[in-house]
């Protein structure tokens, strides 16, 4: 019998276990999406790097506009025009504005920028303004972005769109990311075959290759296939061993309950310790978790729907622990569309779909025998049921984590 | 002054103008994460091909066991043991049962299989049974998780983990998939400088370039970066036109307003015809979208928060028609953590960090002025206000759209 534990107790060994132990390369920022930064990244300069207009309009010192209106505009004389990309040479004095684009640089001596809907150009180099200003009004000051010392992006972040943006602005081309980590995939059992073969009776698929590459891939990890090993423990020793000497960490899937052909537990106790063998959840229950030195090892069912939910949970929160990235699973708020029975004393993990109506979302649960890995096919995320619950009664409020695949 | 349509209005007109014209490849499913299927995928065989136990333990007949308890179990003759991955040779009959592995194929003649917890292996070929088992109990039947002819994966979807798995279930190992959208970047105006150079007093940092290609990354598609083109018609015109002809559509930031310098709606004008010039939404609202043939042209703010936001909507759910994509913008919804005040007649998108505490998701918006592009990062999502609401107050339910990276 497996002496599980809870699914919080394997997140707190590894989060014990692992720490981040692969090394930084230096790549380009335009290159850098969904990497995870290895440093705090600091502002060197004021960005912008003058006061800049937010509006077309006119350029002014907004005490000249207090107590303006449509029927008593106040008349200040044109003094210039600011050119977009050009540091204005002339400044604002009392009684003067400076016409100025969106995006233009705030000459000297004005404290505001006045929209062109309020002004009137009479043509004969005075300007009227119709509505009075703030100091301050439609200006981005020097700086109000970042300024220097600032820290704009903190270590073990994974890198968004916007966060390419933040570095462009920033004028940081080059970035110090974590290298990604190379995680070997090995499938063990008899009754495998490749995809790309016809199984014969009492064979199937190996699916969990395809899966678990998947998985790895969009997480940000570097997948190594090495193929299918049979229900032989010296030979998936073998191929375990050569794996984890060419790579950050292994998963082998199949054989790791306790039968006599379960082989996974015994080759992770040989390559290293054993961390944790068995999980309180459904699907999922028979999963491993132990250690080769700094390297992470994972055994997880051969079910491919059992493999999945362990992946993302376990292997997940591990990746992000080999690569120093603050993770957390951030489930969301849902209602759940029907009644959901006991799950007697562990986790349970159920598919679900979601539909959002009239500001509330409803999560659908896909029912599924274990194994059954078409059914996750149109999942949008999936729910958790706490251990002990005695039921979900429909309408009450459920977790959901989200399937992103951008 | 802008003629503006409402957020709606603009995705009516991009659904009504663009539609899938882009070609399909034949690619490895291995390499199809994240890419747009092309046709259904049918199965052509059962899967799995034969009835498989879901524990290791012994299968039977059921009727056999009906009655037997621990105290009174049932007998019955050991008749043999499956091999994982090989057929059973012979079959159970009444008052037999054969030892079998999970996974293993269910011998002709057994209906269930019992759990090893709750048998006893006596040793003299005999077999107690101390937990009667209904028919189908613990047995996975041939086609239960797909069967010829059953469409698994539907044209238009986005390929996630698990539908690589289920292709691999089903020995698909070559998919038809949409040929990425290849769209083109300029940026517009004389204050902007690559990200590689120092900026002069007026001048900025080009953000959007960066930050429009990672968000086309990230939305699956190709971008194509061709460079800042200053305040010019006829220069913009000729990057635009040039890059129209190697490119599926193009983007164009900046310059997208009225003025007098606003050259992208002239030029885009010129390529085609401007379908929409403004849209009712802060920030954003100088938006274009255009269209040359079947190619979408867009014209964006060139504050980066504005193009960023225009670009999430309109960008990516024309994406989503050139690639015959099934997508929809899924809002979640969260508990707002403050007051918000009213938007005065238009949309109003505002970025979010999110904190679930209790089954509640709540929403905190990130103060921004437009342009500030290093306030985005580190955001969750974004939060969407609709137009003439009159603000919302603390704790009132709200839609977010999440960010994803994976």
């Amino acid at each position: 019998m497996l002496q599980v534990k809870t699914p919080q107790e394997a997140f707190d060994i590894i989060e014990q276990t692992f720490s981040r132990t692969l090394p930084t390369e230096r790549i380009t920022a335009d290159n850098a999406l969904g990497r995870i930064i290895a440093e705090d990244v600091r502002a060197e300069e004021y960005v912008p790097g003058f006061d800049r207009s937010t509006v077309d309009g006119y350029a002014v010192i907004a005490a000249d506009t207090f107590g303006c209106s449509d029927s008593i505009p106040a008349i200040l004389e044109k003094a210039g025009a600011v050119e977009m990309g050009e540091s204005p040479a002339f400044a604002v004095t009392q009684g003067k504005c400076v016409e100025i684009p969106t995006g233009g640089a705030v000459p000297k001596g004005a404290d505001a920028a006045v929209m062109v809907e309020y002004t009137e150009d009479y043509g004969d180099g005075t300007v009227g303004i119709a509505k009075s200003i703030a100091p301050g009004g439609n200006i981005i000051f020097k700086g109000d972005d970042v300024f220097p010392g600032k820290t704009v992006l903190h270590r073990g972040r994974k890198l968004s769109a916007q966060d390419i943006g933040a570095l462009a602005a920033m004028g940081k081309c080059l970035v110090t990311v974590v290298r990604k980590p190379r995680i070997a995939i090995i499938s063990t059992g008899n009754e495998l075959v490749e995809p790309d073969k016809i199984p014969k009776d009492g064979q199937i698929r190996d699916v969990n290759t395809s899966l678990l590459r998947a998985l790895l891939t969009a997480w940000g990890a570097e997948a190594v296939p090495c193929g299918i090993v049979e229900d032989d423990e010296e030979k998936l020793f073998a191929a375990a061993e050569g794996a984890l000497s060419r790579c950050d960490g292994i998963i082998i899937s199949g054989g790791s309950s306790v039968g006599e052909k379960d082989n996974a537990c015994r080759v992770i106790a040989r390559l290293g310790e054993v961390l944790l063998h068995g999980i309180a959840m459904k699907p999922g229950k028979p999963t491993i978790i132990g250690r080769a030195g700094d390297k992470p090892m994972f055994g997880l069912p051969g079910h491919p729907v059992a493999a999945c939910f362990t992946a993302r949970l376990f292997v997940r929160k591990t990746l992000a622990q080999l690569t120093g990235e603050k993770y957390e699973l951030r489930p969301i708020s849902a209602e759940i569309s029907e009644n959901i029975g006991s799950n007697h004393g562990r986790e349970e993990y159920i598919p679900v779909k979601l539909k959002s109506e009239n500001g509330r979302t409803t999560a659908y649960p896909i029912r599924t025998k274990s194994g059954l890995i078409t059914s996750l096919a149109g999942d949008d995320g999936w729910m958790r049921i706490p251990r002990d619950c005695e039921g979900i009664e429909k309408g009450r409020s459920v977790d959901i984590i989200l399937n992103c695949v951008g």
